[in-house]
Formats: C-alpha cells, structure tokens, sequence
C-alpha cells in the first residue's frame, strides 16, 4: 500500500530536522558530547524518589491512577501556585494548569492560536522544541535580533509596526540556545510594548532556577500579566522523563487550552503529577536545587575558561548566568558545519548555531555547546580538541 | 485584553462538547452514575504499585527519569510486542511505539493525515474521544450504520465507492459507546474491502481484553496488517492515569508519527513506561487480568438483568460480551434527553445516546450506561429508578 498520499498539507512543515542527524553521533563509543540538551542524570534526586513514591501510594492511593482532570491534579497545583508565588507570579491553583512538558503547552497554544500564514515574532536564534511545535499549524516566523542582553527592544518595536503578530515567543532567561538573559531594563520595556501593541507573549521558562551567579530576574508575566502567557517546567530541577510542565495563562486562553489538551491526551500522568506534588510540598526542591547548582555551576565555569583560554581570540563567548548552554561566535563567515564535521571525527559533537535559526543563511559561524553532560576534566579536554581543530583549518 | 481574534480558524470545531456538562453532574451528593466511562479503582493492582516503583527504581534507576526515546521505552516495546504476539498481531519491539494514551496517537494520526475537508469514515455512533482528536483538523465525517454484530460491510463498500476517504476510524471489539463486536465473519470482509479499495483503517482495541464469555475475536490487523493502525492501552487493565497507550502500523506512518509526538510531548512519561515494562515483564497482567474480569462480569449482568427485567418490553439491550458499556434502544421517537432531566433529579446520571453521532438527528431514542462504577445492588437500584421515572413519562 502507497501512504504518501495521505498526508496533511501541513505535512511538509514536519519533516526531520537534521538535528536529530547531529544527535545521533552522540551515542558514538568515544565521543564526548557537548551536542545534548539534557539534565544530567546526577542532578536526578535519586535517594529520594522511593520514597515520594510510597508518599504518594500513601496519600493519594488509587486517585493517584485514575483519570483525572485535564487541568492537572489539584495538590500539584497548590504547589504550584506557591512556586509562582515565589517568582512573583500570582496564580491560584486554579489558574495554573499542568502540561506534559512545557512541549504540550507549545504545542497546545499553536494549535488553539495558529491559522496558516499567522505571524509569529520570535527571537533569532530561537529554541527548537518550540519550531517543531509551531510548524505543523504552518505558521511564519519574524525573527528578531538579540545581543548579548537578549532581544533588542527596538527590534520588537518594529515587528510589531510592521506586522500583525498573532503572538511572541521568548525565552528570556538563560535562553536556549544562547545561554542569555535579558536584561531587568529590557524586561521593563517589553512589557510595556506588549501592551501598548496589545500583543500576546508566551515566556518560556525552563531554565530561571539553574542561576550560578547574580541577582534573579522578574518574568515579564510579572510586569504584564494580562498579555503574557507563563510556561516552566520541572524537567531541570526533578526530573525530565516525568514530562511534568505548568503554565499561568490568562483565563480565555487557559479555559480553551482545556479543550485543546482534552484532545490530544486527556491530562498529563496523574501519578508523575501526585509524585511532583509530593517533591514540592515536602520541600525537597528547596532542598535539592542547590545540590544541582553545586554540580552545574563548576562545569559552566570550566566550559568558559577552557573557551576564553584555548580559542582563538576572534571566538566569542556569549555572557551568561546560568541554564545548560553557552554559545559561541566565530569570526565572520566561519563554517561552524565543516568545524563540526572535522570535530566528530576527533570524538567531539557539539551542534552548529545555524540550526537554531529559522532564516536559513543566518548563524553560520555559531554554535550551542552543552555543559550539564559532562564534567570539568572532560569538558577542558573537549575544548581543548575544538580548539585544535580550528588551528588545523 | 482581548483574545477572541487570537483564535485560530480550527478552533471553531473544539468548542466545549455539551456531554462536559452532563458528566459534571455526576459528582453531586447522592446520585448514582451510570455515565462515566472510566474503570473502577478496584480494578487497579494496588498492592503490587509499590513493589512495581521499587523494581523500577532497582532496575532503571536514572534511566526511568530521563528524556527517551520518542518512539518509547525500549523495556516496554519488548514486552507490547510480545503482548501483541498473543492477540496475533505481528510487531516486533522496533515496530511497537508508545504514546500518551490511545488519547495521544487520536491526535498524532489526525495532525499526520487530515487536511481540512478530508473525509473520515466512521461507525455511528462512534467514541467520542476520537472525535474531539480529529474535530480541531476540520475533517468530515462519513457516519457508517451498525447493526448487533457491528459496522455492518454493505454501509463501508457503499462508503468506499462514494467517497475518497483518508482513513476509516473503528473500535471493533465491544465498542464504546454500544458494547457490540465486530462478528468474525464481519471482520473477514471488512480486511478484504479495506484491501480491495487500499484504504487505512485505525483500529481502536481499548477492550477486548475486557471479555466476559465468548471466544476471543481477531484484530482486522491480524487480517490486513498493511492497511491497519492498530491501537491499544493499559488503561483498563493497569491504571489509566500513568496514560500508556501503545500502537502498531505500517512503518511509513509510524516513522512520521514519531515526528508530530517530537512535536507534541517529546515522549510519554519515562517512568511510567518503566512500570508497565515492569507490570507486563513480571506477569502482573496475567495474574490480575482475571480479578478485573471477575469484578466487572457480574456487574454488567446485573445490569442486563435489570433492564430486561425491569424496563418496558421496547427498550432494548444490544448484545455485549464485555467492555464497559451497555447500549439501549427506547422506541422510535423516544426522547432520551427528556428521560435524562427527570432522571438527574431522582439521582441516575446516565449519557443520553445521540452525543455519539456526528449527525445531530441521530440517536435520540437511545442511551449509554456505564457498570464498571457501581456494584450490582447499585446497579439494580439506578435501572429501577430509570424504570420508574420511564413509566411517569
């Protein structure tokens, strides 16, 4: 039987992305990866996972594996209600819903929002999860500039007096895949610009409780709540794999965003919510967060050194203060690509810039290293192997 | 701010489905529901959950807590495979992929496939579930008659020879919302028609291992393994809320669905994966499948019994050897919606039948009752109440 045929139209927006090519040297015996964008499995609180387990058999017995609502289960709620509270976020339990991953919110918002052709300003680079949730629905994207204090004001301004955006896409702190943090000065003013345009933002926030130094930042849902929808997720600071995301949304949005979900999955795993609960409620986070920093903030400042000591001086390494990732520019026109190729073949993956852009000739020269994955000694030794290899060339 | 011109054009097909409402009546004080259609907590294997978390733990440790691999957890496709094998069903464990719940490949099939306008054919009444994944793709749909024995084969050539259909969408074995299965012979030339016109059928299979007497029935996939999507789930036989559904299909379609769920949720829960693995590897599912059986067998019994006993003689009971759910038809005309209003307020709550046709005439004389929610002097109770209130009409 032929299948090609059945396809959607909206096929043709998602075909695999040669990322995933990249990825797959990754499991290669030898190679040190710098490609992943992946928690480590020593941040995972293992010591304690048997026992939120029999907390929540305990506490929840058979509600805990039952259907449930597709708004999420109420204690998981509760706690995150608090936690939001704790980022300035003000949201009832009531009005934070739980997700399967920020990925199910991405994709949820795009099918609720996007009509074939809607605009969609994001930042360049942007975060790929998000593109491969916002493709199927066909939409276009307007790519702003960012700097080393994350996007350009000036470059939103205009995106939004030259065109109708149905919404914004950010990734304000410690972005993927720049590692970069927009200023509190910057926040401010795109608050007021959303407003004032009377346009929505989706803040995307997975990685503000992976900071290693300085002062934290407000969400701009903080600043503008009306017009923001706010999405995190406990993939960074428990665990990934129990696809455990939430968001605070304004009530239109949210309220239809339960019919979305109700189509797609129904609700997200009611024992991984019973179990996040119990994670947040027994301040085991509190608890454990610091231990996760404690492994991440020496890799990042490795990673750093090693690139400030071993490039070339025309490579550079963008600022930042936290999350999994620090970017790096070469000089003008340099192939990131043919950098990676010689690379792989000296057992070092890392994934090139220009993936992360949705214009096709842009970030040639760019490219995302992850530090969460390997330690320090591991870390020098790679950089040190991409620096040779850049001499070769 | 306002939100209603965000809306994508789709989402005039998701608009809330009037049976949310009748379902939150189920909840007041006092009233007995028959209109769920979920499995009893009973059924769940809670004393063996915390030995299952423990192994998981033991066996995978980090590994059940971290991303996978969006097709599923290998552990889990091995032992689908070899639970496939017993229903006939060739896959090997490559060839098995997870999703979240029957719920998440809905979706994932409808996002592949429909392009607005593309015709579905389907049986009516058919699950609900599956039209509101399909309804956000702007599909039409092609309602096909049922009979006892099922979808009746005449009404699918004739649907074949009118329409260009994407794909055919049933649940052969007791069906929800009727309980009717497919006969062996209807299956034989369903496979034949669907191979003669090289049409894809998505076979639903959330219940047959829900059987109460009677010879077991082969999946149409056994019969056209090219032409069928087959889908199942752990749903009704482990614990619904760890949402693990798995499928098996023609690899051109399962290659690309594993891009849209890239899109949707990356993967389902890891460590739910890791216990079903664990629940299928251990031969819990043997050792529990007859307790649910032995719960649920009586009730539905029971329940037939008060309605042949107790409801006049043209209401009829379609024939069902097991599931969920019994389908009643009153006499033509009969308003059920009326019988419904009356019934909530003596406290039976039950789903009036024409919210399972995709024709809005359709079905107004019959009714779903659900039995795996009430014990069998409940169930006797709630059928004499509806008597009553049938005979003040």
């Amino acid at each position: 039987m032929d299948y090609q045929h059945l396809l959607a139209d909206r096929s043709e927006q998602m075909k695999a992305n040669a990322i995933r090519e990249i990825l797959k040297v990754v499991g290669q015996p030898g190679m040190i990866s710098l490609a992943g964008g992946i928690p480590s499995p020593e941040s995972f609180p293992m010591q304690i996972f048997s026992r939120i387990t029999q907390q929540v058999l305990d506490t929840y017995a058979s509600s805990a594996l039952q259907y449930d609502l597709t708004e999420g289960f109420l204690p998981l709620r509760e706690q995150v209600s608090t936690l939001l509270g704790s980022r300035g976020i003000t949201a009832s339990a009531d009005a934070v819903h739980i997700c399967s991953g920020s990925q199910g919110v991405l994709d949820g918002i795009a099918k609720l929002l996007i009509s074939k052709g809607d605009k969609i300003a994001l930042e360049a680079p942007t975060y790929l999860g998000a593109i491969s949730a916002f493709n199927p629905y066909e939409p276009e994207y307007i790519p702003m500039d960012m700097d080393d204090q994350g996007l350009i004001p000036d470059a939103l301004e205009l995106t939004l007096k030259t065109h109708s955006v149905k919404f914004i896409y950010l990734v304000p702190t410690f972005q993927n895949p720049t590692g970069i943090s927009l200023s509190l000065e910057r926040r401010r003013q795109i608050a007021r610009l959303i407003q004032k345009y009377n346009v929505l933002l989706v803040e995307d926030d997975p990685y503000s409780a992976l900071r290693y130094r300085g002062e934290d930042l407000p969400a701009i849902k903080t600043m503008a709540p009306d017009h923001v929808v706010y999405i995190s997720t406990l993939s960074k600071v428990f665990a990934p794999g129990l696809r455990i995301g939430f968001y605070a949304a304004p009530r239109f949005i949210r309220e239809w965003l339960v019919l979305v979900k109700q189509g797609v999955d129904l609700h997200t795993s009611t024992f991984n919510q019973a179990m996040a609960a119990e994670y947040l409620r027994g301040g085991f986070l509190d608890d454990h967060l610091p231990r996760i920093i404690r492994l991440y903030r020496p890799r990042q400042a490795a990673m750093r050194n090693a690139l400030d000591t071993c490039l070339p001086s025309e490579f550079r390494t963008a600022p930042s203060d936290g999350g999994m990732f620090l970017w790096v520019t070469g000089p003008k026109g340099f192939d990131m690509m043919a950098l990676y190729r010689k690379a792989v073949k000296n057992n070092v993956a890392f994934v090139p810039g220009h993936f992360f852009f949705t214009r096709e000739t842009e970030g040639v020269e760019t490219m995302r290293l992850n530090y969460t994955m390997a330690d320090e000694p591991t870390i020098e030794t790679a950089v040190k192997k991409l620096a040779a290899t850049i001499e070769q060339m």
